[in-house]
């Protein structure tokens, strides 16, 4: 789906833009008006294919139901499942590389919705997202409070905290630091950052997942096979969570582009409701979307209190749900028996929002 | 002060092992029987100077009174200042580098206790120690628990937890990518890898921080005159929590050694009071020394319940404290009006532990 040429809102340019896109249920009603349209936003390192890492929740008779509802997702600009990002080919030559822009959460919203008008949709029932797709979710509301009927925007923040920044950040780094990063321009060469990419992975994962949950599943136990503890310390003698780990990063990296994983990750930097509208809780009382706010007790990287915040401000709160569980952040991916209830619940309540 | 030839707990040598250690206040009592010595454990990258880190707490009057007080403090075996660690010259050739063996804690505690009988001490009345100074403290109680009448472990854990040692190997696989590591062998070169070890104190700070206190301090702010919101990413274009980071880790890396610090990381990641001793709960129930557990209650590193898991397993629990701070790990070197009563009241209990 082409959006033509996409300006920033720093004020890059970035020409021939293409935004990916899959549709799961048949579309009924009006493209401008009243119809049956859900727009799911995955997360960081997700796409559009919501029955990837949503297949419980997605289908004929779950909770987000193809037999009625027309589910779309994108992909997110600056990704590397279709849409434009840095490993995209550059109009005049070569990839995008370190020519392409810094993006905000503005941004991919932006390229969404320009994508969706291509698709002859001005106005959707609900749009929901977790994560960095629960931050798409937030602005959706305050960028186009007219384009949605309800919002649910689960396990994220009104902005970007110092926390989340650095940790972040130290992701980002982790890849910069990788020799074959060559600065963003790795692509004509032999090599990618996979390394770098890693161990980003890595530390992100450790966000992701809750601390007790990680230690119930490994505590101090070896890697089976290997000796963590012999006379020298060896990367190949390893404990068991690190060869978790090291799973997760490898895996990562077979899959995923390093300049995409430092564009969005930047994005999410960039988060921040506030900017340009008075500051946080002017920007979040503004919304007039009813808005329905999950978070998980056991979140890491964005804290349930970040959900407390959220709720306590928000314009026009719909309903509150704190999904319980060991697994921390993911837990909106993993909780699949919770996240059903809550997701229909949402959806019953956004049909009566003014009851 | 001389050790002669260490021998690991996994098997390794380390000939002509030296131990650094300073003393703050006189000695009074028997070397062997009572006395007034009070052990204070150092943390990761703290040394034997416990004034230069717990300045308002050690001194004539203060907590750790050294009018009163014989404070002796080592340098973990393994560090950079003045104890034998991997930048040390080799008895054969150059310096350790690569051929320094691993270490864990329970190496740590039996190198200070020789230094101690070197100095003719085969008592003390307390030993007292935080985070990887915790860890000592609890291994000296069991390994030992006849050297000591009574111990005071605060921030730390029965075990490293599956989460710290995930969190901890990557700092050290910060470190180990950094081409200027040379598999630890860089002493001979012109090059010391300062980015990685940076970059694994930036890592690390974001866990020894409260993840509100680093939001209220830095939020989403941009560094004094630098954009972080540019059209282009650029590391030198910072958020103010990133220029923070970067401080700490320009800090670290200006004082301390990359091998020292992957050696004694290392050894936190080994940290585990049950192993040969039947497991956690048992290890801990056959302590008979009176001992006090301290935590803080936003520590993301060693969480609070790991320090309730310690005072409901102990076998001779002697008090509980919760040190109330935003800033979290390291609380227990901020928070000086705290920590002050809780050592005071330690000290106090210690003198009569049966009551």
């Amino acid at each position: 789906m082409s959006i033509g040429t996409f300006h920033t809102e720093a004020g890059a340019a970035i020409p021939g833009a293409e935004i990916a896109y899959q549709r799961f249920g048949a579309f009924a009603g009006e493209g401008r008006g009243s119809n049956n349209v859900i727009v799911v936003e995955h997360a960081l390192t997700g796409d559009s294919n919501v029955p990837d890492w949503w297949a419980e929740l997605i289908g004929p008779g779950r909770a987000l139901d193809t037999d009625r509802w027309c589910i779309i997702a994108t992909n997110a600009l600056g990704g590397c499942r279709g849409s434009t990002g840095p490993s995209s080919p550059h109009p005049s030559s070569g990839v995008w590389g370190s020519r392409f822009p810094a993006l905000s959460i503005r941004d991919l919203v932006e390229a969404e919705r320009a994508a969706l008008r291509a698709l002859g949709i001005e106005h959707v029932h609900a749009i929901i997202g977790g994560s960095m797709g629960g931050a798409r979710t937030l602005e959706w509301s305050l960028m186009h409070p007219d384009f949605l009927d309800a919002a649910c925007a689960i396990a994220v923040s009104a902005r970007a905290s110092g926390w989340q920044i650095g940790i972040q950040s130290a992701q980002i780094s982790a890849i910069e630091r990788d020799p074959f990063w060559q600065g963003g321009d790795y692509y004509a060469t032999d090599a990618a950052p996979l390394e770098g990419l890693a161990a980003a992975r890595r530390i992100a994962h450790l966000t992701y997942r809750g601390e007790q949950e990680i230690d119930e599943r490994f505590g101090s136990q070896a890697q089976e096979g290997e000796n963590p503890l012999g006379a020298f310390r060896s990367p190949q003698q390893r404990f068991a969570v690190n060869s978790y780990l090291d799973y997760q990063g490898a895996k990562l990296a077979q899959r995923f582009d390093a300049g995409s994983y430092v564009v969005l990750t930047e994005a999410l930097n960039r988060h921040d409701i506030g900017r340009g509208r008075g500051g946080l809780n002017k920007a979040l009382g503004s919304s007039h979307v009813p808005t329905m706010v999950v978070g998980v007790d056991t979140d890491i990287l964005y804290p349930y209190h970040q959900q407390e915040h959220l709720s306590r401000n928000l314009g026009n709160l719909l309903a509150m749900a704190k999904v319980v569980s060991p697994v921390g952040h993911d837990a909106f991916l993993a909780e699949a028996r919770q996240m059903d209830r809550i997701l229909r619940n949402f959806l019953h309540l956004a049909q009566s929002p003014g009851k």
